[in-house]
């Protein structure tokens, strides 16, 4: 089996003859090559210059020749498209949305992707023809509550106090702006697929904030309209939640093909728990990579362990640190060859 | 039933003529009375002055009458009886722990804790004195996994990084650590029992960080230790962990006579979970509490629903937010009374 196979493979839990593995953020960093190409570029530019984030995309791949290649870019770049200005420093985005009322909602853009955001489709051919199938090529996308919770915070935020007192207090309005976001996600996304994109990944990462009756509410519905869309593209759908145990079969009933779990619950419970039907990705914390190289192999071997062999794509729990060294990555990624030759 | 009838009641899992309340942070911020002590002393000074201490602890309760008094304290006030240097500024605490090596650990101090801490269980005898029985007073410690990571970490921490990175490098160290912070913490909780602590709760907060091996290695032993000295004392244990979804089997296994969630399981599947010999507090989403007086009451009384009559304290899933309005506080305080007239 090549790599594209063998993802493909296990996101349609059909038998692999090992594990696959990529991981979260993969592209980033942690990666000397990254930064080198950091210090000529910022970060916005990079997401919007097709050959420079193809070519970051590729460089984990060329490293360390993990099974699965995720394109280069920021989640809230559909945002941007939709007519809130957005920026990046050192501490994070920052992003002047202003939502307050149904009307600010009525003037945010409803934008063509290929239009608005030529530069990530052109992105994907460029890394499709340059994997050639060495790496299955992996879009993505943030789901709409995680880019409505950056819209009304402005900028990452540590309890979602602003959004979600916003979500309880106006929910009307908060859910016509999911409407609008999963109109234009949903669209985003499957014009990705178009572009080459074998899987899309759905980032709905702060949606494990929300109890579950809420989860149910305003991230669920809107989760399960792009990836509808996606699987309608022909190919698989990915959903991460960061802080999924208490939602995880919310996740499930969304009808995506693989559920991405974070460390905070056992691949074996979420198996458990959601059944044979779905492929499961992860979910090794990434402050494990922080050790040792050993040490680091011993986790994703228990996740290996825990997962068994089939429905499983090896991946961390949420992205991979900046501070992490190489040899742990190597490690980690080295750990489904280990694990089969042991 | 008085409120230390009713709250015992709920610890045993005995009926009550209804759910007893109170709000994790309920002697804080958001409170105009304890901003005006504040503003004459600052926050380590007012954790060791048993009268201004006790003062605020009854703060809650002369507004809003809620089933329990908590008393004033900090987490690291044992920490730093241990010998580790402890301050607080506005972006929170600042320890000067520099745990790097097993002679590190064993040149923290055991300290006797009536002699190094003798201003808490002062507090606490104001607050029993003062009380005279309208609500049950509760101690609490911080659980020793928490406080090792804001020892090694130096302050609050996103994704304890340092702290797990140190966990994962030096596991034996880390456990030498653990045990000391048992023994001192155990010790403590046992001294507030004797000074008139009715309920202790240990706040391991920020054990759900752990996934649920490591959490079975490092945190639950140790929370184990602490909640049987507890009850040997003869009140109930408490055991706080934010972040407890994928770890409440975990947690009951610990014997805690009171098991309290944070909001992101609904209180029914936790119920499902640990069966009917555990006591449950919780779990509304302190953010709720930043809408209107009407949504909280929902989600208060959706709480009570969930979690039904009988071994259940409802609370917040975490601690009430310093921009919280008082009118939304006395909505979730008053719920349960509002539950049963309607």
């Amino acid at each position: 089996m090549n790599s594209v196979e063998r993802f493909l493979a296990a996101c349609a839990r059909s038998p692999v003859d090992r594990t696959p593995v990529w991981m979260m953020r993969q592209a980033g960093r942690y990666l000397p090559e990254y930064r080198a190409v950091r210090e000529r570029v910022d970060f916005l530019t990079l997401c919007k210059t097709p050959q420079l984030a193809a070519q970051v995309s590729l460089q984990p791949i060329d490293r360390f020749g993990m099974d699965a290649c995720i394109m280069f870019s920021d989640i809230l770049i559909p945002v941007e498209a939709m007519g809130v200005p957005l920026a990046f420093t050192d501490a994070g985005p920052s992003l002047e949305g202003h939502i307050a009322s149904q009307a600010d909602v009525d003037a945010l853009r409803i934008p063509d992707p290929r239009e608005a955001m030529p530069f990530v489709m052109e992105t994907l051919g460029l890394c499709a023809r340059a994997l050639a199938g060495r790496a299955a090529l992996i879009g993505f996308t943030g789901a709409p509550f995680t880019l409505a919770t950056y819209i009304i915070e402005g900028r990452g935020s540590k309890n979602l106090a602003a959004a979600k007192s916003f979500m309880y207090s106006q929910p009307r309005v908060f859910h016509a702006l999911l409407d609008k976001l999963a109109a234009v996600i949903a669209e985003f996304a499957a014009a990705q697929a178009a572009a080459g994109a074998q899987a899309v990944q759905v980032f709905d990462t702060w949606a494990g904030e929300l109890d579950p009756a809420s989860f149910d509410e305003f991230a669920r519905p809107y989760q399960s309209k792009v990836i509808e869309r996606i699987r309608r593209s022909g190919v698989p759908a990915i959903l991460y939640v960061n802080g999924c145990a208490g939602v995880l079969e919310l996740m499930a009933a969304t009808g995506a093909d693989v559920l991405s779990v974070d460390w905070r619950i056992s691949l074996s419970d979420a198996r458990a728990r959601v059944g044979p039907e779905f492929a499961l990705q992860g979910n090794v914390d990434p402050t494990v990579l922080l050790s040792t190289p050993a040490r680091t192999a011993e986790a994703a071997f228990a996740a290996l362990e825990s997962a068994g062999p089939t429905g499983h794509i090896l991946n961390l729990g949420h992205g991979i640190l900046p501070q992490t060294p190489l040899e742990c990555a190597a490690a980690f990624v080295g750990a489904p060859k280990a694990a089969v030759s042991a």
